[in-house]
């Protein structure tokens, strides 16, 4: 069995966010193996998350973030369940994270349920007539596969982390769901840029 | 001729938002009268006011305010013509005031012309209900009214600024116009409530 040295254990602790004995007990379970501790990390935390997801997200906070001295701005809600979790810093901190992370990403939409119909009509469009000529299961395939890409770049909850781009915000919310044991939802945002859209 | 105190002076300085010098020039042209030196000073400022309308204003700020510990939020994007504008203490000092008015009064729309038709048809509608009976012309004055008094209470430029609602803010703005030279555009604002609409 390896052994389970602190510099694993804190490894495991800046990749899952989880707290320390957690990490050691996953690594202890899963004999030193890194990947499995952090599969079974995880499955506790999206178990958690997942559980949580369902209770009602009422208190929160709106934050905001000035950029590039006043030609971009943000501001964003984001619920929680109580306003102890409200008011703790790490969880401002997290929001605040998010604001720049908008400022920065510059996504549309928050989800891609929030994309108009005609708009996802006229990119799959666009799509398809890039590969056609092609066996209809592929093309579908390739199509779906750009689909991602265009949610993935527009929507906030699929793009990249900026500042852990190995993490998509969506999991980032997931993450700190588990961390601060409490139901957490992005619930909108809005950027400005001076003479922008 | 009434002298031309300091105490006048000042006086319509605070009424106008006008430079000292103005002020002076104004009360010797109209001997003193105040109400007359204001209407001098409206027309030499409105007039620049309604000139600098045309010109495009694509600079500016974005702007915003946390009230409440994070309860309550706004942004704006005000334009302005020129980049020196946009910096000047005096310009954010006034965006400023107006984020500070959004979040107290909550307008829900820029303009009246902002307000969806079927809403603008709804309040019609109630208000006639409220006055039926009535001969039409007498209906259709009060009617007017109550949608004057309803664009008063939603509309952000019809509103009474909070610092001094003696001044509508479609007014505050062109007083700014007249102060700064430069045309000056509230272009958009967003105001979040945790758990509002």
């Amino acid at each position: 069995m390896a052994e389970i040295t602190a510099e694993l254990v804190n490894k495991l602790r800046q990749k899952t966010n989880a707290g320390m004995m957690d990490c050691k007990k996953a690594l202890a379970e899963t004999k030193g193996d890194m990947e499995a501790a952090e599969t079974y990390l995880r499955k506790k935390g999206i178990a958690k998350a997942e559980g949580k997801a369902d209770r009602a997200a009422k208190e929160g906070v709106i934050a905001s973030y000035i950029h590039m001295a006043g030609r971009v701005g943000v501001l964003i809600e984001v619920n929680c369940e109580t306003d102890f979790v409200a008011k703790n810093e790490n969880f401002q901190g997290f929001v605040k994270d998010l604001t720049l992370h908008i400022a920065a990403a510059n996504p549309k939409y928050l989800q891609r349920e929030d994309v108009p119909a005609d708009v996802v009509a006229k990119e799959r469009d666009i799509a398809s007539e890039q590969v056609k000529g092609k066996p209809a299961n592929v093309i579908e395939k390739i199509v779906d596969g750009k689909m991602n890409k265009f949610f993935a770049d527009f929507c906030l909850l699929e793009q990249p982390f900026i500042k852990d781009d190995k993490v998509v915000i969506k999991d980032f919310v997931k993450a700190k769901i588990a961390e601060l044991g409490e139901n957490i939802v992005v619930r909108r945002f809005t950027r400005y840029a001076v003479g922008g859209e």
